[in-house]
């Protein structure tokens, strides 16, 4: 049984979408962010990184998004979650991912967790007011050169998907209008559409 | 034949040294950043995003290290880049890559390129100002939850080393003293003593 430790609307819904589609057995842990549950010594003990997504299995904890979906996809070769057995295109579908959370999560982070980077509140600000601007940009770039139809890799649908629609939710809070971005907005459309997708986001609704 | 993208002391480094470790052939292609040249159309005719490393391969062109560094060792089984028949271990080894990207070598661009999220000149030398901190206490975490012996997976080299490597040669320039981090400076001691390393960093010295 793998154990996904999660917050809502964070990126972890990213793993949670793929153990959904992948068919394994899994169960969630919700931890409560609000009361700073992820920096307790309890899940610490758990993720020293005091961050989600944590993926607990019989050999040990994994942590970081892309690792964790890749060995999703990889304990689940049925689901056909994931190229692998076409190292080029694997390699594609980890560049999506480490884009995502190396640019885009990054983008998006300096709103809520500027202080990560600076210690002053003008700084903060500052960093604030550049988001929308960086999170538009980074979708941009992703309609024009990593976005396939209708899925990232194209025909084969993947955890880059799950990863993709994770982080795109993020886009309105963030200030940016997806009137711009109707690539990115169809995506979302036919996600939704994805029954792995529903169950994941009836879960975390439902704090499961 | 493979064609690495790079740029001296980059993260492209991390590439150069797992192309050296695997035997396959490849060549390798300058970028002067100092003029700007990745930004410039012809560079991004083979990498939209302007950045190094990319590596242009016969089916396309891959970029992101992880992504990258993953393709080389699937490419090159007999070079024993990555532990590929293990996904638990295959996955902790990416779960690194993940954090070199998504959080070292982040923390570290608030240096040099604070202008990524910020517009105002104050606000740029407030991230500045904790690039020191954020690295120190990176790697401590590295050291306390990722580093193994003699190798980051332990007994196997992989890819994860020549990408630690390369990110923790920028430390002593960050402003962290490598005394307060042993088992770091003890990795870059055994990573400068295998030849690949040596051939990587000759040929990026060459200009090659």
């Amino acid at each position: 049984m793998l154990t996904l430790y999660y917050a809502p609307k964070t990126c972890a819904r990213a793993s949670h979408i793929a153990l959904a589609e992948s068919g394994l057995p899994y169960r969630t842990q919700r931890l409560n962010f609000a009361e700073g549950e992820q920096r307790q010594p309890a899940y610490l003990a758990i993720n020293p990184k005091g961050r989600v997504p944590a993926l607990v299995t019989e050999r040990g904890t994994l942590t970081e998004t892309p690792a964790i979906l890749a060995y999703i996809a990889q304990s689940a070769p049925q689901a056909r979650l994931a190229p692998l057995d076409d190292a080029f295109a694997y390699a594609q579908m980890q560049a999506v991912n480490a884009y995502l959370c190396s640019t885009v999560h990054v983008a998006h982070a300096h709103r809520f967790r500027a202080a990560r980077w600076a210690d002053d509140k003008s700084a903060h600000e500052s960093m604030q007011r550049k988001v929308a601007s960086n999170m538009r940009e980074c979708f941009e770039l992703i309609e024009s050169t990593m976005l396939g139809s209708p899925w990232v890799l194209g025909e084969q649908y993947s955890v880059a998907d799950a990863y993709l629609y994770t982080l795109a939710g993020w886009l309105e809070g963030d200030g940016v209008d997806l009137a711009g971005l109707p690539a990115t907005r169809a995506h979302r459309d036919r996600m939704e559409q994805r029954p792995a997708v529903q169950k994941a986001l009836a879960e975390e609704a439902a704090g499961a």
